[in-house]
């Protein structure tokens, strides 16, 4: 469960500065890092921190590191993205750490006949595979997961406890679905009849690309007649709503408490605030940022950070505001009035003098 | 798995304008339909795309039929509600393409022996049913679900799997119930004593009427002393909150993440947009159309579409807003100093001409 | 499964005025109450109601009794808190009714040999314990919960139906988890490379007090490096996504909805309103109080109730409003424009005069 520097240096690159054989075993912040942890340095408000840390050995970029100085005794390791790379080196140490559940499917789940289950799976206890779907190597499909008929989840993919995944739908490589998340349930579609709903079967399924993914408890829907679809790298939080028939552009992040609403188009790279909404058949462009609790009303086509959220008060200034928020239409009046009378004023006064 | 269009005409109403004997297997959108597709026409927007349309027959209202012209070559079906029309068709293929689930008792549920399960209704794997129970004709457990003592499911119903139904709690026929989903938990009820939290025990029912859809991850607690109440015909989408008590009418819809507080009585044939909120103990009337993430403060008395969200902008040009939202009291202040000024000025004016 | 008067004011303190042998069996609302029945009274819109009531015995402060005067008839509980004494009321009747499981484990239940479960705890069908973790005495742990390796259970905590519940997270007594919820996945944290992200491992724990209770579907994330903490006699409703490594102090309540970002800081005895949001790395003092759909965007220093939500309109209002919002720039360019000509108008009109 330990690592010499240089051998981390080689894995994953940088520049070693300092003794090769020290050996670490974990990763911690700037201030609780002793002789065997690695930390890292970008917060330039932390630089006191970073020049006193007792850590084995720092991730720092090498301008910040010439900024440290001499103050720092241990290790350091030259890198122009600290965070990624310390990102790299914890994925290690948890890898190591990781306790892998046992290949095979466990005696209480039940797999459908037709189903194919690769030999390096992990199926647990009180699983449900239906017939004609296939998981691939290396998956972990865990505890009280239900997959439906003709699913696909791609090579070390995991499902943790409780996921339900289903019919036809689709997902890549080396994804992670957090517990609760529900992939292809029915879209929200109803055609209206004389005062009653008339439901529009939710015949499309979910793609979702590789690299993905999917906090607890988010639901993706099903489409309507196409796919909904999420490309490479998404990276979803919990208890997000994506709607049926939407698009989510690679690389796109959505923080927690997230809805997007159906028949969305967004683009690659953008992020969205916990909380941030977008309303249905909009388009966003790549690059977009979107700032918790706004609420996306129209596309937008241009990259940038978007926002629109009533400014927090205490209750007996908001109140005052929102009052007058409420009569803004009144205001604008009174101004106009005035800049009538004004400019009234001023031509009677031009023609005084 | 196919459906000549005089059958479908006999079966759904509508007046056929064409060959009765050709054969259709499935719906499709006006641009993507070919010969052996039924598609619809209701946005005047797709005018053209209509007439072009390779579909083999076109829903569609004899107005708009009209509209259309010559150039569309495939069968017309005429009604007044062509959106209706085409869900109903859709339904039709959906039911032919459905693979049911075996009906009878998985070996691997477990069904106490005083709950009632219908012969044609079908129990998934891990199913637990507690006593009491009655499950009716046809209906369908999914893999995993639980459902508490003494509770009540209705003929047709379907419990996706995954979801949590608690003792007591009572779904009428035709109804639909997304996994995830947790039809009565423990409603939000605590008093306060000397700065700690006693728990009122919630000792009410969720009573939920027929062909109501409920969607994944959804949430609907039992009442404290009296019951949660569904109507009829009530469509909730995915992650929405209905808290203790509330009673929601017939035929009323609600989008994604959308949250009603405690003992809202809500009205019939009411909408709500994704992540509008009602606070607690409101009532709101009949047809009463509420605008994506807006908060319901107060009882609405009156019918029409309300809104209340700050609106979205560049970040740069929001924060601007923001900040004189957070001053409009000294705004007004301002404005009511220039009409006194002004006021005098005009007195003055009028003394000197 | 009914308590004499008198024995009750002699579990729950009080001062009983009446007969100590009538014999009563529920709770009930005012206007409900019957001759076996406890009602409350502290609401006083509702003095007729309490005069005129039927039940058997009226729970009040002293001050109200004297208000409602000899109007009514049946026996009174004085108290300086009736709401909480009812509270308590209302618990020894439901624990009078509740049906208990069974204790020990169900033969569906997959236990590994290394978990230590209490004789006198009941674990039910479907469920999953791994190695090493600890269920302590009278615990419930619902039908299909998972609960992931070297997690602690405290004494008399129950888990509802379908909670996830993962590795290394501690729990204390007396808590309440109901279905769905979610408790240590992965925190949301990634770090970027050249447009891509790096999945930081989430490699700290959920440490949860005594007398938790914890919503419906609700989610929440273990640390990325150190603990995400919930304290004693935290409420936590539905549908609630708590981050990683927030910290939330002791006695506070949110309503369902609500999220909070990572490493938030909150005091006690706060409360939130439903869909309140808070933002990441703030914190918020004692006492706070936010209400339902205000986003928190910076720390909150001093006790108080916070607001911020865009009032409702109809939506032709709030269009308008709306319109005003995104341009108030303008007005306030006006203004001030408005403020120079008229103080010229003044100065030329007292050199005038």
């Amino acid at each position: 469960m330990s690592i010499r520097l240089g051998e981390l240096a080689q894995r994953l690159g940088g520049e070693l500065i300092g003794e090769p054989e020290v050996a670490v075993t974990a990763v911690a912040p700037l201030d609780a890092a002793g002789p065997a942890d690695v930390s890292f340095f970008t917060n330039p408000r932390l630089l006191a921190q970073a020049a006193q840390s007792g850590a084995a050995a720092l991730i720092v970029s090498p301008a910040n590191s010439a900024r440290i100085g001499a103050g720092f005794r241990g290790a350091r390791i030259l890198t122009d993205n600290p965070y990624a790379y310390f990102a790299r080196v914890a994925q290690l140490f948890a890898a190591q750490a990781a306790v892998l559940p046992p290949t095979g499917i466990h005696p209480s789940a039940v797999v459908a006949p037709s189903a194919i289950i690769a030999a390096s799976a992990s199926i647990g206890p009180h699983v449900t595979i239906e017939a004609g779907t296939i998981v691939g190597d290396g998956c972990v499909v865990g505890s009280g997961v239900f997959i439906g008929r003709n699913a696909r989840i791609g090579a070390g993919t995991r499902l943790y406890p409780n996921v339900a995944f289903h019919d036809g739908c689709i997902i890549g490589a080396r994804c992670i679905v957090h517990s609760g998340a529900v992939i292809g349930a029915d879209g929200f579609g109803f055609a209206q009849d004389e005062g009653t709903w008339i439901k529009i079967p939710q015949t499309g399924v979910v793609r979702i690309g590789n690299d993905v993914e999917i906090g607890a408890n988010t639901t993706v829907d099903r489409g309507a007649l196409a796919d909904t679809v999420i490309e490479d790298d998404v990276k979803l939080d919990n208890q997000i709503q994506i709607a049926h028939n939407c698009h989510i552009g690679a690389h796109t992040a959505m923080a927690g408490c997230v809805g997007v609403a159906g028949s969305a188009v967004i683009g690659k790279h953008c992020t969205f605030g916990g909380a941030a909404m977008v309303l249905g058949h909009l388009t966003i462009a790549d690059n977009v940022h979107v700032s918790s609790g706004s609420m996306v009303t129209r596309s937008i086509r241009e990259p940038g950070q978007y926002t629109g959220i009533f400014p927090l008060a205490k209750n007996a200034d908001w109140e005052k505001s929102a009052a007058i928020v409420r009569n803004l239409g009144t205001m604008r009046e009174k101004i106009r009035d005035l800049e009538k009378t004004v400019k009234m004023l001023v031509e009677k006064n031009n023609e005084q003098s």
